[in-house]
């Protein structure tokens, strides 16, 4: 089958790599479209050590056959030729981890990720998922608006954990792609949404939903503040999509006293924090990663969030996908 | 009457301080009893900038006479000889305050704070508070354990914002004086309690109340963990009372992912952090400080927290009662 794999030096495309065989309570899916996301960027980047797999966790595919075992349902078994997407982490799923008998499955400690950690990915023909991480895709949703289904759950872990009352004031530090797909669920929630960011053509595309957009000052003075008086400590939720450092500072001189910062960002290095100010003005600052699958597809397929079209490229030119500034890229593996 | 006043360089008893006037809606108070706090040895030692009041927010008194106003409440007026305890933060109370108007009064920009920021403390003779920050002691609680309200309620901000459940496991890194009265509500829960401390004669104190306590090792080694790898990210909830910037990282060492660290600490400087570890492992980082006094005085007069005997001095003797290493120490200004 066809697949790119990075092999902790290079990325490779290969016409002829083995296709997987379904471990019992796994089903094998035919990848028909695999996105491309930032975590790629960074695999193909070396910043994941040890990594040794097919690359990619964002797909929409069709699932060919399952392997029962003693928990496999009716249910599984009529995802048999359907399209599905599905959740990128794979989990021991036994009562005696404290993460899953907990119900905190993608924080299991033994769990493998889709193209990220120990488990071949989605850039691929052939997948291979345990029946309980797949969702069906509503026939009426377009593979290429499903194909956002991770991204967008990823989204809305933020209000699947947090509390977002429709008449407090609500910001979102970043402009990219999770911060668009962010910036849409927020508005969602009919709070008053202001976005801040560094790009004035990219906050343009946040106009649609947002109250207000705010280009971010990038003063030359270390210790001058980058949002404006009148918006310092004047939002009940801040949402930090930027991806840098600098996210959680400016992140903070924008949170009300008692309010709550959501951190979305990841980056290499550590980062300093005013911890007196978080206690004495009682911020929560809330990680947050992965999120829920069946909220996404709903709201992509009742239209609710809007995406721009994807741009699509053949697997063997994967180098030029990765090279595209389109705001989502996808690799067709629907072709022999 | 008897005063202690920091000048912002020296502290001084004085026997003929001019005796404060209430403002409209204040009560004047006699003061019985005033307890001290970590936070005044800090203004002993110049921490708060431009300071120049009298000290003092942990108090009992009796009220003297109240200074009517449109909003004064018949049981207001009924608190006139009886025994009172105050909350410290006197906020603007006004309807156009973004903190007062959603009933953030305690993080009201405009405030006051007793004996800390711009307003005559209670190592005094006499003070002045609004009557809305007044709570009558029962007459079975005796002062020398009403006292003990302010800190109390700062404990009980902890199960205020935070839900802790009966069931799950919760860690307490600190061995002091709020750290015990932190470890008694948490312990109140229900839940299974763990306390990291670093002296084994203070940690024999919590005890009679704590499922178990933990000497924290004192490593040499500057990357090695100071908990326990039995101990690593076990606890659904983990309170910081260490007031130590390296509280925090041990407390994310504890903490298991998803859930929640309290931050009850506050230091001078800036602290480093792990976002990304913060983000991945979906912690919550919550600040807490000032808490409700109700719950408090219920706990005390209950007896179902327990607190050691305080040491009194007199108020002229007040550097012997701040050189004290009681577990709690106050001054007597029933006295003449």
């Amino acid at each position: 089958m066809k697949a790119i794999r990075y092999d902790g030096t290079q990325a490779r495309f290969s016409a002829d790599a083995p296709q997987p065989t379904p471990l019992s309570g796994e089903a094998l899916i035919r990848v028909e479209l695999a996105a491309l996301c930032n975590t790629d960027r960074e695999i193909m980047a070396g910043y994941v050590p040890h990594y040794n797999n097919i690359m990619g966790h964002e797909f929409v595919g069709t699932v060919v056959s399952i392997e029962q075992d003693a928990s496999t349902t009716p249910a599984d078994l009529a995802l048999v030729g359907k399209r599905v997407v599905g959740e990128i982490n794979l989990n021991c799923n036994r009562m005696d981890c404290p993460m899953c008998s907990i119900g905190r499955t993608s924080q299991c400690p033994q769990r493998t990720v889709l193209g990220i950690h120990d488990k071949d990915g989605c850039f691929a023909d052939y997948i291979t998922l345990p029946t309980r991480l797949l969702h069906a895709v509503p026939d009426s949703l377009p593979s290429t608006q499903a194909v956002f289904a991770e991204p967008l759950a990823a989204a809305l872990r933020i209000t699947e954990v947090t509390h977002i009352s429709p008449d407090r004031p609500v910001a979102l530090l970043g402009d990219g792609r999770l911060a668009y797909m962010s910036g849409q669920v927020l508005a969602l929630t009919g709070a008053p949404l202001t976005v801040f960011g560094l790009s004035e053509e990219k906050l343009k595309m946040f106009e649609p939903f947002a109250a207000g957009t705010r280009l971010l000052g990038q003063s030359t003075q270390p210790d001058s503040s980058p949002v404006a008086e009148s918006d310092q400590q004047s939002y009940e939720v801040v949402v930090d999509a930027t991806g840098h450092p600098s996210g959680l500072s400016t992140a903070l001189a924008l949170t009300r006293s008692g309010g709550t910062l959501i951190m979305k960002s990841t980056y290499a290095s550590n980062v300093e924090i005013n911890m007196s100010e978080v206690v004495v003005r009682e911020i929560s600052i809330r990680g947050s990663r992965c999120g829920p699958f069946a909220p996404a597809l709903r709201y992509l397929d009742r239209g609710l969030v809007k995406l721009p079209e994807i741009e699509i490229h053949q697997p063997a030119q994967f180098e030029a996908a990765f090279a595209s500034h389109a705001f989502k890229v996808a690799l067709d593996f629907s072709g022999d």
